[in-house]
C-alpha cells in the first residue's frame, strides 16, 4: 500500500502551526471588526461563467477547474475530443472553478445582493483561494487571502482608515520595522504623460520591476517599447527623487503643474495626510514611493503596499480603490471602492524569522492531571471538571501508564503539570491550579 | 450580460449568518480547547488515491474531482474518450479531489506525521468539505463539519468527555431540551447473534431507520431479508423496552448474559456512566438507546448521536469509537480513536427555530459618528480615534450627506449613534460613549 501524500503546492497545518495562524487571522479580524468592517463568505466553488476572464489570459489557466458530476461526456464534443482540443472541451466537461481571490466573488455578492445591501459597504473576507500555480519556496496552491473593502464611497476617510488598520495590525503582531508605500493611479499616468505615445500599462508594467531588475534594466525594457530616451530621462528624474513625503509633494506639484491627472492625484494624497493629522495619527511608517505601480489595472486612485524591512519577503499587505467593481458583472452598475489585503503566508514567515510569535499564541492544555492508581485518578477527574468549570483549558491522561511517560505527554503539550497522588495532595503544581486553589 | 448567480448546492454568508455562525464555532472551539484538543486544518484538495474507495461506491460518485491542469487529455486513453466510458476517463483527466469528509484527511494527517506526533493525540478540525449530492432543503453541497476525535487509546475517560463536552457546546448555544443517545457497536453484535443466519449490516441498516419509517416497515425489511419471525420478535422485545438507562442496562444484562460481545458493551456503557460521576457529572439529557445504530460500519466501540428535542431537525451532533482509523492507509499502523462532530447548519436552523441567538452574537460597530460639515467631522475623526483605542468597534460615517442618511444606515448596521456637531457635543449618545467619556 503505497505511503498517501500531499497534492504538491498545499499543506497541512498541524497544532504548532495553526495556533500562530489563529494568532494573526485573530489580530486581523479584530482590527478589520473595530474599523466596522463586516464579515462576509463564500463558496469555495464559483461557476466558471463568473471567474473566467476577470484574471487576464494567464489567470484564466491557473483557475482550478472541476470536472461535471455523473457522465460529464455526455454532452462534450466529440469532434473536439477526438482532436484533443483540451481548451474547448475544458467547457463542456466543466461549469465550476475554485475561488481565484476574494475580489471577484465579493463583486459577484454585491451585485446579486445589492438591494438588500447597505451602502457604503464594509466587508472582510478571510477565506483560502487556490492558483494552479508552479508551486515553489512560499507560493502555493492553496493559500488565504484577508481582504477588507469598502464600496459605494469615493470618501478619502477610507484611504486613511486602511493605513492605521495596517498600523494596527502590525502593533499587534508585534512588528516594527515596516514602511507602508503610498502612490496614486492618477500621479503614475500623468507621468506617462510625460511619455507621449508610450504605452501606459508598458510603463506601470516596467516600473514595477525597478526594485527587482534596478533601473537600467527598466530603461532597456522601456527603450524596446518605443520609449524615448529624452522622456525616460525625465521620468527618472521624478522616479528617483528622494526627500520627505512633504518634499516628493512639492516637487511633483511644480512637475505636474500642467496635468488634470496630476492635480488630482496630489490633491487626494495630501488630503488622505490631512486626514490621518485629523485622527491624530502620525505619518509614521508612511512613504510616499512615485514608484509604486502594482500591476494590477484595474487601480484608478491611491494604491498602497507593505514591506517589512530587513526580511527577505515581498510585500506582506497592498490594494487599492478601483472605480468599478461590479461593472464586470453589470455595466450599469459601476461601484466605487477601496480595499486591501494581507498576505498571511509571508506575514507567517516573517514573524518566524523575526522571532515574533508569543508563547502565549499556543493552543494548549494550562494544565495535565498525571495519575498512579484508580484512586489518584478519581480525584483527578473531579479536580479536571472544577479547573474546566473555571474556564482552564486541561486534560489527564486517559490511560494507566507510568508517571513518566505522562510527564513526557505533559512536557510535549502541555505548560505545566500536577500530578495527584492518592492523597488528593498536588506534588508539582502548576500557576493556574495553584490560583484556583486559592478561591 | 448574464446576471451572476451561485453554484446549486452552495451558498454566500453574509454578514448577519457569519455572526451567528461565528457565535457557534466560536463556541465549539473553546470547548474543544478547554478539553485540550488542538486544532488541524488540512488542504481543500486531497489525491484522489487518498480520497477514493474510503466513503463506498456511492461515495465515491460524490466527490468533487478536480481536472489536471494543462493539456489533460494528453495521456486520456484514446478509447475511452470515443466510447464515452466517463469513469474510466475520470482517472486519466483527475488526480486531486475535495475533501469529502474530515475523518479521511485526519487518518492521512496521523499516517504522514506519525512520527512526530505525540500520542494519544487529541485533534479538532472545523473545515467545510464537499459533496456531489442531490441539493435540497437542509443539505448543501458545501457546508462544514466540526470534528474532535483523540487517537492513540482506548481509555474510556475519552467517550465520558464527549458527553461533557456535548453538554457544554448546548449550554453556550442556550439549547436546553435535547438528548445525547448513547448505544455500543457489540450491543449492536448481540442482538445480530440471535438472529443467526440474518445478515449483522442488513439488521443494523433496518433499526437505523426504525425512526422514519417505523417497526412494521423495518420488520418487514428483515423478513425479506431472511430473518426469522421468532428472531425479530425477542430482537424488538429488546428495542421496545422501556425503561430509566440502569433499567435497561439491567434488562439486557440478563438477556445477554451469554454473549461476549454483549458484555463488554453493557460493561463499557456501565464504566463511562460511572466516569461521569466521578466526574461529579450527572446522567441528564443521556439515554442509552439499544435502538441507535448509526449507519457507519466502522465504528467498533461506543456512539452517540444528539437530538434536539421538540425541533424537526435529524440529528445535530453524533460519533463513536472505532479501531483502525489509520489502517485504511497502513494496514500495520491501526491506531484505536473515537470521535464526534457537530453539523453546524443543523444547529444554525435550530437555533433559529428555537430564537436564541443573543443579540450580542451580531458583529457589527457600536458606534457611528455622524456629522454635518466639515468641522464636526474633524472633531468627529479625534473620537473615533480614541474609542477605537479603547477597543471600541466604531466608524464615521464617510461621506458628507444628509444626517437622515447616515442615521439610516446606523439603524441598519449599528447599535447605536452618535451625532457631533459643530461644538463638539453629542447630542445623542451611545452607552459606549458616556462610558467612554465618563473616563
Amino acid at each position: 500500500m503505497e505511503k498517501p501524500t500531499l497534492p504538491k503546492g498545499t499543506r497541512d497545518f498541524g497544532p504548532a502551526q495553526m495556533a500562530k495562524r489563529q494568532f494573526i487571522f485573530n489580530n486581523i479580524r479584530s482590527v478589520f471588526q473595530k474599523y466596522g468592517f463586516q464579515p462576509l463568505e463564500t463558496p469555495a466553488m464559483e461557476n466558471l461563467s463568473t471567474l473566467t476572464g476577470k484574471y487576464g489570459e494567464e489567470g484564466d489557466q491557473l483557475l482550478f477547474k472541476i470536472l461535471n458530476s455523473g457522465d460529464f461526456l455526455k454532452d462534450a464534443d466529440k469532434t473536439n475530443l477526438e482532436t484533443g482540443n483540451w481548451k474547448l472541451v475544458t467547457g463542456d466537461i466543466s461549469e465550476k472553478g475554485l475561488r481565484y481571490d476574494l475580489t471577484v466573488p465579493f463583486a459577484r455578492y454585491v451585485v446579486m445582493n445589492r438591494h438588500e445591501i447597505t451602502f457604503p459597504f464594509k466587508r472582510y473576507q478571510i477565506q483560502p483561494v487556490w492558483r494552479a500555480d508552479r508551486p515553489q519556496k512560499g507560493r502555493y496552491r492553496e493559500f488565504y487571502q484577508c481582504d477588507a473593502d469598502v464600496v459605494g464611497t469615493d470618501s478619502l476617510i477610507c484611504e486613511a482608515e486602511i493605513i492605521l488598520m495596517i498600523k494596527e495590525v502590525f502593533k499587534g503582531l508585534g512588528i516594527q520595522d515596516y514602511t507602508i508605500k503610498i502612490n496614486h493611479r492618477a500621479i503614475l499616468s500623468s507621468l506617462a504623460e510625460i511619455c507621449q505615445g508610450g504605452n501606459e500599462t508598458s510603463l506601470f508594467v516596467a516600473i514595477d520591476k525597478l526594485d527587482k531588475i534596478g533601473e537600467e534594466k527598466v530603461k532597456e525594457e522601456l527603450r524596446n517599447r518605443g520609449f524615448a530616451d529624452a522622456n525616460l530621462t525625465e521620468v527618472f528624474e521624478i522616479l528617483n527623487f528622494k526627500g520627505t513625503t512633504i518634499e516628493k509633494i512639492e516637487f511633483i506639484t511644480k512637475k505636474f503643474a500642467n496635468s488634470e491627472a496630476g492635480k488630482k492625484g496630489i490633491n487626494d494624497l495630501t488630503q488622505v495626510l490631512q486626514i490621518l493629522k485629523d485622527f491624530n495619527a502620525t505619518e509614521e511608517h508612511v512613504e510616499f514611493d512615485i514608484a509604486l505601480a502594482r500591476g494590477l489595472s484595474y487601480y484608478t486612485g491611491c494604491i498602497f503596499e507593505v514591506k517589512i524591512n530587513n526580511v527577505a519577503i515581498g510585500s506582506v499587505s497592498g490594494g487599492g480603490r478601483y472605480d468599478n467593481l461590479t461593472g464586470v458583472f453589470d455595466p450599469n452598475d459601476k461601484k466605487s471602492g477601496v480595499g486591501f489585503s494581507f498576505g498571511v503566508d509571508r506575514l507567517y514567515d516573517a514573524m518566524e524569522e523575526l522571532n515574533l510569535f508569543p508563547q502565549e499564541a499556543q493552543i494548549s492544555s494550562k494544565v495535565l492531571i498525571a495519575h498512579f492508581d484508580a484512586d489518584s485518578k478519581k480525584y483527578g477527574l473531579r479536580i479536571l471538571q472544577q479547573l474546566r468549570a473555571q474556564g482552564i483549558a486541561s486534560e489527564i491522561y486517559p490511560d494507566a501508564v507510568k508517571i513518566q511517560k505522562q510527564l513526557d505527554y505533559a512536557n510535549k503539550k502541555t505548560d505545566s503539570v500536577c500530578n495527584c497522588n492518592r492523597f488528593g495532595r498536588s506534588e508539582k503544581r502548576s500557576p493556574y491550579l495553584k490560583e484556583y486553589e486559592n478561591r
